[in-house]
Formats: C-alpha cells, sequence, structure tokens
C-alpha cells in the first residue's frame, strides 16, 4: 500500500525547481520512512536515529541534506507532567521530509498560512519553511512554560497561604519536570546556532536574520527554566522554613501549657497524699492558700513567657 | 492625526548635518511607532521586537543602525517588589530612536542637559547620547540597588533582634527579586561589551572611553546583585539556625519542667494511694520525710541539668 | 605453555593483508601479555597500565598504535552497587589487541556478527572494529542506567507511599554510584572526542560517521546521569521534608492530647486534695459542675485547634 | 593656599629626569587633586573615578599614564568587621600619584625604605615603586586573613566545646565579611594579571618578574579566602548538626523520663480512686504488690531504652 | 664549617659533563642554601620563596633552570589530620637541587635506585630525576588517599551501625582536609602540565612520555579528592537524615505514651475526687466497669496508631 503514495513523490521529484514538504505522522510506518529515505537518499544511520524516540535533540549535517532531530513538549496540567514528542527535519536543497512521533497540532498554524496563494512562506524556499518548523516548537515551548509559570504562581499562593503535604509534592514534580525540559532545550539551542554558522549552502543568508531571533528566543525559554528552577528551589526551601516555623509554634503551646499545670497538679497532688499528719489539710484557710499560690504561679510563668516573646 | 508628526520628522530628516532625537512614551500608538519605522528604514522584525514588551535585552546590528533594547527596573518598597520597564534605542547615522514602555523620569535630567544651548551633549553626536541613555539607565539600577540594600540591612537587623516569618517571607521575596534582576543585567553587560566592539562605524572611538566605564559600572551593579544574593541566602540559613535554636530552647524548658515535676507528681501519686495497709501514711514524720525527699531528687535534677549546661 | 599461542599468532602477523583481533579475558596471564607486547612493538609503559586495574579511562597515541583504556560497569541489584571492570584496546594497523579485566559477554554479539561469512563487520577493517567493541561497552550503560532508572522510580514511589530509613539508604548509596559513574563516564567521551580528532591515520573517514554517533551516544549517557543524581538530590530533599512533616503531624497529636487532658487532670487533681474546709466538695451539684466546666475548657481547646487548622 | 604645593611641583616637573612620587592622603582637598590632575595632564574621568570611593578595583590604560584603583581592608576584631580604604595610584613615565582615602600607615615602610640613600628601592624607577605600593597593599591582605583565621580557629574550638548562638551570628557575620573580601580580590588579581601583560611601555621588563611573584601572592591571597569561606560554610553545617544533636540528646532525656513516670503515675492514680468496691486495697499485701509491679515496669522499659542505646 | 662541602660541589661543577644532584633536608641552614644558590647562579627571589615555606605550589621558568615547588603531605591517623611538607626543586642544565622542609623517607627509594650502578635512573639524565621526584611525591598522595580512603569506608559503616557525634566531627575534619588537600593538588597538576610544554629545553622529548603518565595520575588523584568530597558531603547529608530520623522515633514512642495514658490517669484523676456526691463511687461494679473503659481506650488508641503506621 505505500508504492502509490511513495510513486507520487518521485514523479514531483523530477520536477527539479519544485520544492516538496512531506509530514509523517506517527513513527509505525517504517516501510514508508524507509522508502522515503531512498527516494532522497538518506542515510541509513539517520533512518535508524528517525525511528529511535529516545534520541538527543541534535543536528548533523551531510553532504546534501542536513538532519535535525528535535523535542517538543507538551504540560498536562492534571498530572502535573510534561509528555514529549520527538520530531525530525530532514532539509534538503529543495525538499523537506519531517517526522513526528505523534499527530499534533504543532504545524497546523503553518499548513494554513501555506495553503494561502499569496502567502509569504510560499515564496520563501525550504530553508525559511525549516525555520518555521523550528519557531513553531518554540513557540510551543512558550505556551508550556506559560502554563507552568501560572502553575507555580497558584503554587506559591498556597505556600502563603496553606503549605500541606500535596504542595510539597507539586513543587518537587514541577522541579524533576524543570530537569526534563532543561535537557532537552540546551540541545536545542545548540542547533539553531549550528544552523546560523552552517556552511552547506543550504541555508541562504536571508534566513539568517529570523535563525538570529530564533536564536534569540531559545535563550529566553533557556532562562526561563532556570529562573523557574531557581524559584522553585527557593520555595523548597520557604516549605521547610515554614514547617520548622509551624513545629516551632505547636512546640511553644505544647510547653506553655505543659509549664504551667504540671507544677500546678504536683502541687494538688501533694495535697492529695493521704498522710495523717499533714497539718495544712486542717487549716481553715489551707484551701484558698493553695489556690492564691497556685495562681501565683501561673500569672510568674506567663509572666516569664511574655518576657521570652513566646506568648 | 499621526501625519503632521511625521511630516514635521520628515522635514527635519531632509536637513543632513542635523541629529535627531525622537523619544517614543508609550507603545499603544502602533501606528505613529510603524510610520517612525519606514521613515528612518527600520526592519519590520525590528518594529515587531520593539511593540513586544517581553523582550529579552539584547542588540542587533543592521545595515545602517543599531538595534538595542535593554530593561530599566523600579523597587516598590511597599510591595517588596520590582517592576520593570522595556526601553528600546534605534541609532541610526545620525538619528536615535527611544522607546518606552511607559512614561517615566528616567531620561528627564538628558533633556534638561540638552536644553541648555552651551551643553556638552549636544556638540558630542548622537553615539554620546546612546551612552548617555544607557548611563541614566545603568544608574537608575544604582538607585535600586541602594534601596535594596537598606531594605537588607533593615532585614539583617529583624533577623538578629526578632525573627518572625514575615521577615522569612520577606527575605524569600526580595531573594527572587534577585533573580529577575540578574536576568535582566547579564545581556545588559553583553550588550555594552559589544557596543565597545562594534565595527559598524556607528560609534566612535572618542565614546569608547565612556563605554568603558559604562561597562565597569554595569559589572559592579552585577556583582552588587550576586553579592545580595549570596547575603539573603546567608540570612536564610540563618533565619533557619535560629528557629532552630529557639526550638531547642524551648525543648530545653519543657524538658526541664517535665523530667522535674514528673517523678514528683509520681511520688505524690503513690502517698494519694487507698490502701488500707500502708504504714507510711501512719508515720507522723512522713509528710516532712516525702517533701524533703522530693527537695532532694529536684536538686538532684538541676545539678544534673547544670552539668549538661542546659540551665 | 605460552609458547605456541605467541607462534601462531607471529605466523599470522607475518600474512601483512590480515587482521588480526586477539582478546584476552582476565589479566592475570602476565607472561602471555608481555610476550603479546613483544610481538606487537608495545611500549612497556602501555602493558604495565593495562595490567594495572585502577586505571582511569584514557588514549594515548603512540607511533604505530593506540592505546584506550575504558571501564565497563554492570548494577548488582541485590547489592545495590555498582561493579566495574577495565578493557583495554590497542588498535594498530591492522591487528586489534583486547584486554579484560574478567570474562564477559560484553564482545559475544560481535564475536558472532563476526562468524558470519557475509558479515559487514569483516569488511570494514580494524578501526570499525574499535568502534563496535567500544560501542558495545557504551551499550552496556545504557542497560546498566536503565536498570538503574527502574531502581529510581520504585524508590520514587516508595518514597511517596510509606518512606522508611531503609528508602534513604538506598537513595544514598544510588547517589553515590552516580558519582562513581560520572567519574569514568566523563572520560569515556574525552576519548571518543579525541579518536574522532585522530590524526595517526589508524582511523578512517568512513569510521568517523559512526564515531561522531558514538560520541552522542556518551553525552547521551552523561546527561541521564546527570538527571539521575539531580533526580536523587530532589528525593533526598522531598525525604527530609516528608519526615520533617510527619514529626510535625505527630507533634500535634502530642500536643493536642497533652494541652486537653493536662488542665482537665490539674482539675481533677484539685478536687482529690484532702483539705478539710473545701465546700465544693460538699455542693451536691459540686460533681456535675465540674464535669461540664471540663467539657466547656475541651470544647475550647478544640475550637482553638480547629482555628489553627491543627484538626 | 594650594598653589605653592602646586609650584613645586611644576618645578619639580621641569627636570626632565627627576623620578616623582606624590602621596595625597584624604580625598577632601578636591581643589589639590584637581590642580595635581591639570599638572600632570590627566583626564577629567580618572579624576572623578579617585574621588569617587565606592569604585570597583581596576586598571586603564590611558596614552601617556596608567590608572589603578584598589581597595585595601582592615579587620577590626571587636566588630567582627572589615573596613575598607580606597587607593588610586596614576603611574606616568617619571612621576607616581598616590591617593589614599584615609591616612594609614600602609605605605611607611616604602617611605623609611626611600629615606635611606643607598635604597635599592630609589634606583629602580617608577614602576618599581608601583609594584612596591600594590605589594603592600597585598601584603596588608595576608595580615588581614591571619587574623580571620585566627578568629576562626577560636570559632572552630568554641563550636566543638559549647556552641551558642553567639558563635553562629560570628560564623555568618566573617562568611559575610569573606563575600566582601572576595568582591574587591578578584579584581585585585585581574589588575596585576593586566599589568603584567602592559604594552605601553611604563613597566620595564626587569620589573615583571616581581609581578610574577605579586601575582602568585594574590592567587594565594585569593585561595586563602576561598578556603576560609568553605571551611565557614562546613562550620555552619556542622553548628545545625550540633544543635539538632542536642536536641535530639534533649528529646531522648524528656521521652525516658515520661514513658517511665508516666505509666507508673497512671498506676498510682487508679489506687487513688474512691470507689467503695476495690478489693485490692483492703489486701495486706496489695501496697508491697503495686510497688513490686511498678519496678518491675520501670526495669523493663529501661532495658527497653538501653537495647535502642538511647542510654 | 659551610665552606668545605661548598668547595667540593665548586669542584664537582668544573667537570662539565657530571650531572649533580644535591638534596637539601630542613631548611634553616639558611647560609648553606645562599652559597649554593651563588654557585648554582639562582635569582635571589627563588631563594626566599625555598626558605619560605607557605609558598603555593608554582613552576617558574628562569633563563637556564627551573624552580618547582611542591607540597607533600602526611596523614596522621590518630589526629585524623594531614601535615604537608614544602619541597622545592632546582633543575639545571645538568644539576639538580631538591631543598626539603623536613628530613623523610620520600627519596629513599630513588637513592636506592641511584646506588646500584646498572641503575636505569644513572643513565637517563637529570630531567628524568627530576620526573622521578614528582613521581615518588604523587605517589605520596596515592597512599595518602588510600589511607583516608579506609578511614571514610570506617565512618560509612559507623554512620550505618550507630551514628555518634564524634562520626559528625570526623566527617567534617575529613571533609577539610580535603579543602586542603584539593588547594594543593590543583596547582600540582599546573606544575607537571607546564612541565610537560616546556620550552627551555631542559626537559627532552624522551621524558615527556613520562611526564603524560604523571599527568594522568596527577589528575587521577584529584579526582579521587573530589569525589571524596562528595562521598563525604553526601555522608553529612545522611548523618543529618538519620538523627532526623532517630527524632521521629524518638517522638513516636513519647507521644504514644503520653496520648494513651495521658487520657486514662485523667480517668482516675476524676475518680480520685472527694466529691460527696459521686454516685458511681458507690455501684458496685463501678471499678471493673472504669477499668475496662480504659482498656477500650487504650485499643482504640493503638489501633490508631497502627493505621497511622506509627506503631
Amino acid at each position: 500500500h505505500v508504492n502509490p503514495v511513495i510513486d507520487i513523490i518521485k514523479n514531483l521529484k523530477v520536477a527539479e525547481d519544485r520544492k516538496i514538504w512531506i509530514n509523517v505522522d506517527g513513527l509505525h510506518q517504517t516501510e514508508l520512512i524507509e522508502s522515503l529515505g531512498q527516494v532522497f537518499g538518506v542515510h541509513p544511520l539517520v533512518l535508524e536515529d528517525i525511528l529511535d524516540t529516545t534520541q538527543r535533540p541534535k543536528t548533523e549535517s551531510y553532504d546534501d541534506y542536513i538532519y535535525i532531530t528535535i523535542r517538543t513538549m507538551f504540560y498536562e496540567r492534571l498530572e502535573n507532567a510534561v509528555d514529549s514528542d520527538q520530531i525530525s527535519i530532514i532539509l534538503g536543497n529543495n525538499f523537506i521530509l519531517s517526522f513526528q512521533e505523534m499527530e499534533t497540532d504543532l504545524f497546523k498554524k503553518i499548513r494554513q498560512r501555506m495553503e494561502r496563494p499569496a502567502g509569504n512562506i510560499r515564496k520563501k524556499g525550504v530553508d525559511y519553511l525549516t525555520y518555521s518548523l523550528i519557531d513553531s516548537i518554540v513557540d510551543n515551548y512558550y505556551l508550556l512554560l506559560e502554563d507552568i509559570g501560572e502553575e507555580i504562581e497558584r503554587l506559591e499562593d498556597e505556600l502563603i497561604k496553606e503549605p500541606a503535604p500535596a504542595t510539597l509534592q507539586s513543587i518537587h514534580e514541577l522541579k524533576r519536570e524543570m530537569i526534563i525540559l532543561r535537557r532537552s532545550l540546551w540541545p536545542l539551542r545548540e542547533i539553531i546556532a549550528s544552523l546560523q554558522r552552517d556552511e552547506s549552502g543550504l541555508i541562504r543568508e536571508s534566513t539568517g536574520i529570523y535563525l538570529r531571533d530564533l536564536y534569540d528566543h531559545s535563550i529566553q525559554v533557556i532562562e526561563t527554566v532556570e529562573t523557574y528552577r531557581e524559584m522553585l528551589s527557593g520555595m523548597l526551601d520557604l516549605y521547610i522554613s515554614t514547617v520548622s516555623n509551624r513545629m516551632n509554634e505547636v512546640m511553644k503551646v505544647l510547653t506553655i501549657i505543659a509549664t504551667i499545670f504540671i507544677p500546678l497538679t504536683f502541687i494538688a497532688g501533694i495535697y492529695g497524699m493521704n498522710f495523717e499528719y499533714m497539718p495544712e489539710l486542717k487549716w481553715e484557710w489551707g484551701y484558698p492558700a493553695v489556690m492564691i499560690f497556685m495562681a501565683t504561679i501561673s500569672v510568674i510563668m506567663l509572666y516569664y513567657f511574655k518576657k521570652k516573646t513566646w506568648l
């Protein structure tokens, strides 16, 4: 069932001045991908890398094409987790092959812009299209970080108002997501930088200015991730300090209650003893005297706590 | 309503040896800004960047102008927060365009110096004026850091005298502000460094010596921020240690009280039992003997605590 | 008993266009290894390094061979520890000598691929074989990290459900293994990079593309180790916070119980005193009145705890 | 009142082969400093920098002189704080101008060495004198660090013997001083390095060997500061651990006492109840039986604590 | 008394093709050292550095000799401290001067190897001897780290089995020793690297291969120190967590005992009150009913603790 598609592509390729963009959603169609590779002369090692979805983002220059593999990420707010999707792009002289692990809306806007006949994007060549594809991936990171930023703000509010173990768990999870995000963003920056320095001639100078802009965006995304990481670390520290503070407060209440009543209970215990010869028990004013003595002790204790600023 | 302004500018521009500085306060007048861009031949990407107020500070060289975008910051002491304002500068051959997100007093002094006919600043050209604009932004950081420095000192005093959870909260907030400050200061330093290395010819050698000075100032600002960060981290550690110390003290008081009175209460409890055959209860000296025994235990306990330096 | 083996090798070496791979399992046969060294003209310092199993992974270029020493690692899940095994490779013009500290299955697959007469590996020369050997070592690290990744996930689950001191111990042990792993992985990356830059002519250009792939894999392994380290650090922090949380909870229960019952016990103690003149004791409603008073105090206390969100 | 001094200096300057060193103590004589600047042709920006005592240490090359500004520090043991003093040096072809913020003994020894007619220092020229001035500043750092080293040792002893909150406060203060010290030492090293690389011809090759030595000293000073910082961080950690340990010990004492006596008090409370039908109370051996029972419980408890190594 | 020694040395020096190694143990013989300096034409600054035993390890190239100063260290297990000893080496064209702060066995083996007439070391020249001297210093670091490694293992065992404050103290001390070790090892590596790059011609190419080996060893020593530091940091964290865990356990025992017995004691206290009108006291089944009620409360409490996994 692959052949007819491949045949059409072969025919398209014959017309030399045509520019072709082929996008493959889903990597299960290995046969189709291999045929595509053969038609466009892609090295078997590259095809292997495209099909292996645990690739580190990277770019590799070959004789007549550039191979780029990037990771795009989606934030699942309910699970407080980040999902990722590998996207591979092969930029040739007048063709682009793009491979997505899953079917997403990522390139939808680009497709819409290309359908308009007067679209700028149609005129600007395959290197500009490559830029547009990577740009839409970087934009997706912006959206992702905006969502995470909102979540961080929500957690920060929670932390100040009423910190719960679940807050701690969420901060910890977000921090781990930041580690994962960073791990795929640093190579992304390297990829864009290496496209800027490209010497193969596949990327024209006029596209360079857009790549410089893209590079700035990728740095901004990385800096945001680093800022979030530091903020989350600060929040963890604050959480621990807050728990420590609360424990201190709990301890103070316990200590105040215990320190006032334990001595008083002891005094009551003394006059609860059953010795036959306890003269105080027979005094008419014994009971009120003991009560006043106890009240005095309480007042002294409370004054002592007041001075220690425990109250 | 824009046209008359633009027409005047066009007329000014015709006279080639004139130097023009146009400052736009507020970025809502997009139409005006676009017209300005057309008059001075600014790339559409640059105009987009000027209108987007979430830009990372950066500088970009174009064929006949340099585009600079910087962030200036204001410290709101009441909210213990830092507000920021994006400023874009376009330095051409004999013109400067500056765009401010909000109307501020930042360039007021420069305007006053320019109004004086004998002013040095009028003679020195647009590159010197660019230096002056950036210099006033860096000076503003100095003021900001002075305010924050005072706040840090106040918090440090509070920390030693009477640490409260609110102190912790303030330290945490200031630390976060430092992260944000740093994030806009590092690129500022890069911007000044890249202006120093400028090869476009738009910045004359005589301005270089001022830029070197400015570069030193930017480093000093960054180092101050780093120092403040370390100081705030140290204060957080101190806070936690102090809370820990206080808890220790609270625990000691509780333990001393409990350890002395719990055994005594037990002894009183023994002689409060109602057994018929308890010979001690009948002894004439039973009561004073028990009291002396209790006093002895207390003294031994207090001596033990003294030896352990808990008192 | 060594001579016959050495003689065969000498004979093989005479035929100049033959490619030889000799693998030595176990380093106790020092005599054999020295003879091999003499036959292939290996420097005595290199032979010393091969026999010393505490070498840091490194590569050294000599006039007509490259000496590589790497460390492969095995994860013992039961002991939660990582064992290591030193592998030395000498790549000459048309020979490879490999030395393993212990007999392992590491090169089994390569041997199987070589036994097949049509095997690709037989045609590609000794530099490709060197790549294959190192590749199998790097692949082994992948397996190791997968095992450790599973263990980390198991510990994370344990941490959330029911953290025990044993969990802490395991996290600590894994973190230490990460330090050891990293220590042998960073030089491994350097080795591959220096093979890529090789100028001796022993590594052909066609093998370079495979080394680039291998280099990417080595970076990915290192990044995984770094990610695991950060995750384990995060888990340690979470453990401490969780223990702190639990202690807080324990303290609250103690404080609530003590704060409610210590004052009540004191009141009961008062009416347990044996004074002759205590009018309350004679009142008919004394007992129920005291009971109601006690209940009131309890309710007030519980309301206070509710307000403090301790309940 | 300035003129006569300036006139003398002018006259001195006429004699071309004379070498002049002018040292100004205190920066309040702005008029004198400005006159000096005019006589020796110093740039107004440099004069401004000399008078601004919050300068970051730096060196700047001008056409015919080098401007150096350094910070010297003094340790006030009583206040446990570090005071600083800005020193500016202008090295010309055959003159040195030095400016000190306050009058100190720093250059006293150099002055004494210069007064001796046979002094080596008189022959070696103004670049060697500049070296001597900076050397005396670096030597002053050695003295400062020796004082701080002694203070650290004293605090470490205190920490082991009897840690008090004041110890914590002192460690924290010293750590902050280290941050400040480091901030002025790193640029000092840069200054010496840039003097070594000097291309203006004002520093002769024969002085280079002394600057190399000075550079080594500056590195040693920086490393000492870094070592002290790490030691102080370690001491803070140790302090927290020690406090934690002590709290643990306090808790154990409380728990042992409470765990033994609370159950015993309960048993005593039982037989203190006033029920009419309590057969035990009438038994002849009831009292001793209860006492033996209580002793048994105590022994069991103590054995349990022994086994848990709490005793 | 120095002269005769110096005379012999002078005579030896006349014979140009002789190689001389002079080793001075102890730096108190300043007169001898100065005479030696004069005979071999050593710069006065170098002699000063040799006599100053607080030098940072470094190497300096002079016109016809290389000056090297290194620090060797000895681990005193009893005091858990590291002692250090400064060693200076001057490598000339055909002579080596070595100066040791104290008399040690460090160079004993080299002396023995040189006494054997057929010794390899005698033939290989003074640069190889320099290598041998530094090699014996690096080997000494290996021994030192082996001792420390054993101590770390011992402490780790102690930490798991029975952590005591003394364990904490030892870990802290070892960590500080690591800071000191590192401080002298980093420059050692630099020294060896700079000897490898030597351009003076004093170090022949044939010695380069040995220096490369030595460089690897120095890196391995540094990495071991870094690994130990990280392990010790991990152990400190583990210690704090363990203490925290134990405190948690102590708190649980206290809370369980207090939470069960405080309410029971309160109930006993109620029926110990002396009100005249307490109907329960007259009931025949009052006493057993209260006992059963108390038992029920205990069982409920124990079940609650079981559910909370506190038991």
